[in-house]
């Protein structure tokens, strides 16, 4: 068995529960962040803590421009972070960044000649974003057989989402069985230049109920807007 | 019909093609180019004259780090560009590299709502790529329609390769039809700095015979290595 992985790891709740998931089975974990134009660099900070306390053999930043092509309000300084609940795909969502991140990852896998990648993606608490579906993982592992040197010569590619059918509340219960410190990461989509949390932010929402009705301490620093 | 096209062009002589056939369909293209590490940077200069002198609506460079992975002879500069015929994937192939262009391309087509993409991508002299033939572009297709808010809100994204099943000779023959000045493109692996061709990479010898099959003139550049 080749037992390396690349594993996408943002910084947040959901990739740290996942890096740990794939530290648990077994494998070597290459950690891979991204600079993709971002407003805040505070969660590369979070995901190199992250990478280094879970024991992952490295931990890479590749840059990208996503922010060239504008249209989300994680990129886009011009675009407001919305504070209550939208219907629909909200405007916190940048286009295709999952197809983007998989196929980097991809990419890397293939010099590594790894064949497991794993994504923290959630298709229960996860905001309407199209690229966090069940479907989606499972065209994506398709494409990564056909497009590679690694699929199409060796054996097969796996994605692995460990978390897509978990609520946040069993994502935090899983994580803490395995001893991650939750503490240590960055999930709010607009955090303070220190880390704090907004704790009104769609993000920030999603989190703080997950550890409610996990019944668990929530270990997140909020700053002053948290009473509401 | 939203008739927006976003085409991907290095700057070779098959992307040329492309730019021509998607603008004789009538689609306003807006051209995509990467700064991915490649060695030279002469591409890219070729790449904004294509875009120019097909009428690009606009033409954009984007960046993206792939040889943070290394793994390329086309953008590891301690490995050796092959001046003969492999068996097997070459070592200039780049790893994901179309499955990361194409990604790319989908995040730009979701911000501007276009539903078409192009990519010159080639079965026939691909030089042995995974990631040129047609089962790769169909899982691509099926990839985009479950990953976009487009896809999933609106109608089909359609991924065009009018090249997939033509020669070289018979690409040179279509772009030459449609006046495309192949003197403005740059095929080869490792140009001089002002843009001739080697003459002996794989990509030169293709090229070099595709004009010679479809009896056109070559307007290529070589420098002083094209006498083998």
């Amino acid at each position: 068995m080749n037992d390396r992985a690349v594993v996408l790891v943002s910084g947040g709740l959901d990739s740290a529960t996942v890096l740990a998931i794939a530290r648990h089975e077994g494998y070597a974990c290459h950690a891979l962040s991204f600079d993709y134009g971002q407003r805040h660099g505070v969660e590369l900070v979070a995901a190199a803590r992250v990478a280094r306390l879970a024991g992952a053999v490295e931990h890479r930043v590749v840059k990208v421009d996503l922010a060239a092509f504008g249209g989300s309000a994680l990129t886009d300084v011009t675009l407001a972070i919305p504070e209550t609940s939208t219907d629909g795909i909200p405007i916190t969502y940048v286009p295709a960044r999952n197809t983007v991140f998989l196929a980097l990852a991809l990419a890397w896998a293939e010099t590594l000649e790894a064949r497991h990648l794993f994504i923290g993606v959630n298709a229960v608490d996860y905001s309407g974003y199209p690229d966090c579906r069940p479907a989606f993982i499972t065209a994506f592992e398709r494409l990564a057989n056909l497009a590679t040197k690694i699929g199409v010569e060796g054996g097969a590619i796996e994605i692995h989402a460990p978390l897509i059918n978990l609520t946040k509340a069993e994502i935090i219960r899983r994580g803490t069985e395995l001893g991650v410190d939750y503490a240590a990461t960055v999930s709010c989509y607009q955090p303070s230049r220190n880390g704090e949390a907004c704790g009104s932010c769609d993000s920030c929402r999603i989190r703080r109920a997950g550890f409610q009705v996990a019944g668990a301490v929530d270990p997140t620093r909020y700053c002053c807007r948290t009473g509401q």
